[in-house]
Formats: C-alpha cells, sequence, structure tokens
C-alpha cells in the first residue's frame, strides 16, 4: 500500500523546488536559501516550537497560514532571525518579495529561518536571490533540503506513494536537524508536502497527532530551538475525494504521513551533531503510554547513556539511573534492559538487577551504527520509541565555536 | 563571625577521620575507603536522592539515622552497590563490621558507597581494610576526602570557625562530585561534622533548608544520581547552649552551614567530569525565586551553553533558548544578560535582543576560568544562583569507557 518513492518535497504532483547560495552565509558552495512552491493553493497545517521565546518567522508564518491555505515555503540557513529588534519586518519583507515574484498573495507564504540567533538578518541578498530562486524551480527537492541546512552533515529527504479511494496520492518531506533538537510540539525544520486532497482541518489534526510520535520524540542534545517548525501543503493534485473527516481515507493519509515523518526523524536524529550513532529506546510494558514516553525520552537524553554509547560500553547502570530520575511511575525491581542492532541482542539486566553476560558480545553488538534499547517495565501494555544519538568529541568540537 | 579554617570533617572537636586503600579498585595508590567518626555520638540529618532508583546504601542509612542519631560515617569509592540483588545485605555488614571494630552500634553508623551501578560488590576487602581504617583514625580528613573521590580531579573540603552565644563552634565538610551530577534534593556524597550543640530535628531543618539553595543549584551533566546523600553529624562538643529552636544561634548554624555548602558546591561544579570552568548562573529580577530558579538552572544545564562556554564563544542567543524552553514564566522582550570574571564584564542582550559588543572582550572575559553569566528578567525581586561547568572533549572522554 505504501510505496517509497524518489522526488523529496517535489514528489507530489504540482511541486516543485530549488535551493541558491544568495550570500548569507560566507562559504559559496553552500545554499542558503530554499522555496517549495505549488501551482495551486493549498491546505496547510503547521506546528511550531514550544519555546517562548520565537523566531520572528515563526509568528509570521502563524498569521499568514491562520486561514488554512498556503501556497510557497521560503527558508534560509545561516541566521536564525531570532531575538532581533527588526525580525518581524525582515519575515514579512522576505515574504511580500517571494510573493510578488511568484505573482501570489504575501499571506500565502510560510517563511522560516535556521542558523545563530540574535543576530540581525540583511534583506539585502535574499532580495537579490530571490528572483533566481523562483526562476530555477524545477524537480530539485535536493536543492531545497540543501539550502535549509546547518550543521547537517547528510540532506534528509524521503517521499512515498499511497492510495486514498481508487487514487494514487503522493507525500514528501525535508528536514533539517543537527544541533539544538529536542523539540516540544514540533521540531527543527520539516517541511512535507501531498497532492492528496484534504481538508486543513483534518490535515492539522493528523499533523498535530503525528508529531506526538515522530518529533517530539527525538533528542539530540537536549536544547528546545527557538525556530523549530514543521509545515505541511497538500495541493488535492491527486485528484482523490477530499478527506474531510476520520474514515479510511485520512488513516491512510495518516499512515503515510507517519512513515514520512518517523524516517526523517531516524536521519535527524542519525544524523545529530557529532553523532557516530542512532539510539533509538523501544520502551514496553509500561503502565501508559505517556509513562512508556517518558521513560525513553529521559534514556536517550541522558548525557552519560549517550556518552557510553559513543564508547560502545554497555554501562547498563546509567539506562536504569536515567530510568529512575525520569518522573515517571515505574517499579525498578521489575525493569529490564536488552541491547540489540544488526550484530544481535543481548540482555544486561532484569528483574532491575544486572545479569550476567558476555562484554565482548556486548561490545561487538554496540559498535555499530544503530544501536536499540530495549526496555521492558512489566507494568502493563503502554510502549513508546524515542530517537536520539551518542554524544562525541565532534559535539563537543561543532559547538564550542559555531559563530566563527 | 565566620572564620575559615583548617581541617575538613576533622576541624570540628572530638572528630577523627581516615582512608584506606582496601582493593576495592585495581590502582593500589587510590584510597577506596573513607571513614569520619566521632568520640561521641551526634546529633544526624541526612538528605537523599530522589531518583526511584536508590543505592542500597540509602536504604540502610536511612534506617539507621531515623532516631536522630549516628556515630561514624563510612563510604567506599569504585563500586555504587546499587542495582544489585545483595545490596542491603552488604551495606548492612559494611555497618556491622565497622561498628564491631569501633565498639559503637550498628545503628549508629552511616553508610554510602559511589562508583559502577549494577556490579556486586564484594565484602572481602572491606572487611579486610576496617581494622587498619579504624586503627588509622586521627586528623585525616584529606585521606578521607580521597578515599570518596571518584574521577574527582581535587579533593573538596573546607571548614569555618563560628559562634554560638559565646561559644566557638566549628563546622566542616567534604564532598566528592564529576559525574552524573543533578542533585535533586541531595548531591553526589557530601559529609558535613561540627562540633555545635543543636538538636536532630533543628539539624534536619538546616540542612534540609539549605540543599535548595546549595545542592539542588549544581549540575554537571542533568544526571540525577542514585546515590546522592548529603549527612550532617553534629556532637556538641563545643559546649554552646544546645540549639532547640529557630534564633540566633540557629541562624549563626544555618549561615556557617551555608558557607560549607556554598564552597562545597562551587567545588563539585568547578570540578564536573572534564570541566575547564565553572559557570556561575546569577539570576535577578524574575517574579519570584521559584522562577528564578527554574530559569538558572537551565541555562547551566543546556549542552550548547556548556559547549559555547567551552570555546569562550558568547554565544548568548543560547542563553535566551534555554531561558524560553525553561518553563519558567518569562517576558523575553525584557531579558537582559551579562558575561562577567575576573577581566570585567560585558552586556550581551538588553530587552531580548542582541547589543553591539566587542567580540574581543567578550573572548577575554569567557577565556578565564570562573565565569558569571548575569541574566536579569525585569520582572520582580526573585533571584537565585546556579552552579555548572563546561562540556568537553574530556567529559566525552571521561564517560566513552568508564568502566574500564
Amino acid at each position: 500500500m505504501l510505496k517509497q518513492i524518489q522526488g523529496g518535497v517535489c514528489a507530489a504532483k504540482g511541486f516543485t523546488a530549488n535551493g541558491i547560495h544568495c550570500g548569507i552565509r560566507k562559504n559559496k558552495t553552500k545554499r542558503d536559501l530554499a522555496l517549495i512552491y505549488s501551482q495551486t493553493p493549498c491546505s496547510a497545517a503547521a506546528t511550531y516550537t514550544q519555546n517562548l521565546v520565537k523566531g520572528a518567522p515563526l509568528t509570521v508564518t502563524k498569521n499568514h497560514i491562520e486561514n488554512g491555505v498556503a501556497q510557497a515555503i521560503i527558508c534560509n540557513s545561516g541566521n536564525a532571525n531570532t531575538c532581533n529588534a527588526n525580525g518581524i519586518e525582515i519575515a514579512e519583507q522576505m515574504s511580500e518579495l517571494l510573493a510578488k515574484e511568484l505573482k501570489i498573495d504575501a499571506t500565502d507564504v510560510v517563511v522560516a529561518s535556521t542558523g545563530v540567533i540574535g543576530q540581525p538578518l540583511d534583506i539585502t541578498p535574499i532580495a537579490k536571490g530571490i528572483p533566481s530562486l523562483v526562476k530555477g524551480l524545477g524537480d530539485y527537492s535536493a536543492y531545497a533540503c540543501e539550502g535549509i541546512m546547518t550543521t547537517d552533515t547528510l540532506p534528509k529527504e524521503i517521499a512515498f506513494e499511497f492510495t486514498v479511494g481508487d487514487k494514487a496520492c503522493r507525500i514528501g518531506g525535508i528536514a533539517k536537524g543537527s544541533g539544538m533538537i529536542h523539540p516540544n510540539m514540533a521540531t527543527m525544520l520539516v517541511f512535507v508536502t501531498t497532492d492528496c486532497k484534504i481538508s486543513a482541518q483534518m490535515l492539522q489534526k493528523a499533523l498535530s497527532k503525528d508529531i506526538q510520535d515522530s518529533f517530539n520524540m527525538i533528542s539530540v542534545d537536549g536544547d528546545t530551538s527557538t525556530n523549530d517548525m514543521v509545515a505541511l501543503l497538500a495541493n488535492g493534485t491527486a485528484g482523490n475525494e477530499e478527506i474531510t473527516c476520520e474514515g479510511e481515507g485520512y488513516d491512510a493519509f495518516c499512515k503515510a504521513l507517519s512513515a514520512v515523518t518517523t524516517y526523517l526523524c531516524r536521519q535527524i536524529a542519525g544524523d545529530g551533531e557529532g553523532a557516530t550513532k542512532l539510539l533509538e529506546c523501544k520502551v514496553c510494558g509500561a503502565k501508559d503510554e505517556k509513562t512508556a514516553k517518558t521513560v525513553a525520552k529521559s534514556v536517550i537524553c541522558s548525557s552519560l547513556v549517550k556518552a557510553a554509547m559513543f564508547g560502545s560500553d554497555a554501562n547498563w547502570g546509567r539506562i536504569l539511573c536515567a530510568i529512575g530520575y525520569s518522573g515517571a511511575e515505574v517499579d525498578v525491581q521489575k525493569v529490564g534492559v536488552c541491547f540489540r542492532s544488526g550484530k544481535g541482542s543481548v540482555v544486561v539486566c532484569e528483574k532491575g538487577a544486572g545479569v550476567e553476560f558476555s562484554e565482548e558480545k556486548a561490545k561487538e553488538i554496540l559498535l555499530q551504527k544503530e544501536i536499540e534499547i530495549l526496555i521492558t517495565l512489566g507494568d502493563g501494555d503502554g510502549k513508546a520509541v524515542a530517537w536520539g544519538c551518542d554524544l562525541t568529541y565532534d559535539y563537543v568540537k561543532i559547538n564550542g565555536d559555531y559563530r566563527t
């Protein structure tokens, strides 16, 4: 039913994209301005950071898509346009300049920024770049993806085909992650497009639900960014009967959306700043889902667990410790812990106490690039998955002097 | 009124101490068993970790000092005696063996452990070591201090003389910190002795209040240990009129206690695992003290702020970000930030937005060993101080393979 396809945010019919270097960054080989455009107006939904300090573009975007309609997304990297006295003004200018060039309404533009906080964003390079950004629109999801990257080492894009009724629909997304990743109600920057016909209300409903199990379950460094945003545009070009309520069509859409967001979550966590490993913490047997989520997130957020995973050290006591301080209601006498990867699995703790295991085998398992930390709580049916990464020298290096 | 003196936990009359290598650790040059002893029974108070996973020694100690009386503290390093099936039994044995040697009651022993979680603790080296540990008792606070250290690079001890009525009293403490430091109602291991005469009830009251502003305001890595404990013994040898209620005497005692704990907090934070710098975040102008504490702790816990301080990078946007996600009620439009050290101070943010400043001057300030991050919120009179340290390559190195 769900088939992975090529094309990222251009996989859905009627969407084009582009990304250029306009000059916000000094490095001329790095694209710093991205655009996603739909030929026709879209249903639009978005979620934003819960940080009290909010990037100016978020405020502007929120106003623009209050009516549930958008047609383009513009995003720059290299500067977050946050904590600047004239931030709103600049974000509005970005929308207006783009709208003029695209001959659409400025209120149909989603605007986003990522980069350093607290440095004035000069509109000049953006204004200069917009004409060629628009002129070059095409099947260039990869360029847009590169344009929103900061310290990411890999582009993050994905697309799937799915069916609503008898109509084939497509959904695809791009994301940037890396640092200041500990989303709360949203994540760094994720843009998803679909040609599925769905009302703005159902689109927002699907997105708001989805992020609870996807972007809100990742952490790279525990720092919730000021500029987190997930935006989702649906232009209806697939021609399916419009999804306006819950039912089979809505379920199919949610499943496809989840496939996109889960993929991007794993990509964001695995490419966390300085990361060498993706950590996937799967909790089951919790008394409820909330408890499972609290435990899973506490484990992947622990600096000590993350450093142990970097060293491929099966130091499971730190996992018990992180469960214990998570704030979740857990009977520690029932906790079990198992490490798993492509090289097999090893049980290290049962009923809250250590069991004998082969350190050699554990090391072999933990030397892999993708590590699963499996936790059983023995209290019920609640389960959850959270994604994180290891804590490495390079995380410190990257963040010891990010601005220079 | 308050005079710093020598002697650590042996500064108070009637207290002796010792520390030896008994063989829990392989490294024979590292003391791994510590003892603090009072000639006479003491009023005793303690606070413990709020982690649901609790070290067995904490459970045993809690039972022992339920009656407010203790006479000795024994503590090993190299093994936390936590998440072990026979942990309680081993902790009881430690108490009994020591009590027998000292000819005191086993329930008058405070027992503590620190080190790796989840590895069985063998009683043999401890049993063998206790006779020489007791035989060597003397003015050896420094040996006891060394005996409780794990990855600490510096011993942490301090003592003060103060006056209650017309009697000179003494109070001193030792501490170990370094990693898994994010105390909640207590800290790693801190032992304080005084010859001040004070009831067990008032002693507990003073301690419980003190830790809210001292140990609960430090964080090295955000991980709340399973074995945090602060224990305070008062043997009354100073001969002052017993403190049994609030008043001048109690205030003088609290002030002296705070001098000891604040000093140890700064030592623990500044000697955090891998740390090169002590960070002191001072918040004022909060709407209340709770808000100030929440903000101060959020800032010193931020991995991104910590890494920026390591790099002496005045990346104040990360401080705003950490204030914003702290959960505290703050008007971000009023926030001011200033960095200060022995080299002067520099204002970097006013009313929530950046102000021009000399990067060169900021760098010079941030290159020092002790950095103050001063935050004004402009909302009221609430203030707080929190202590932390920078995030460095060595933190990752130390924790990438702690067990080997």
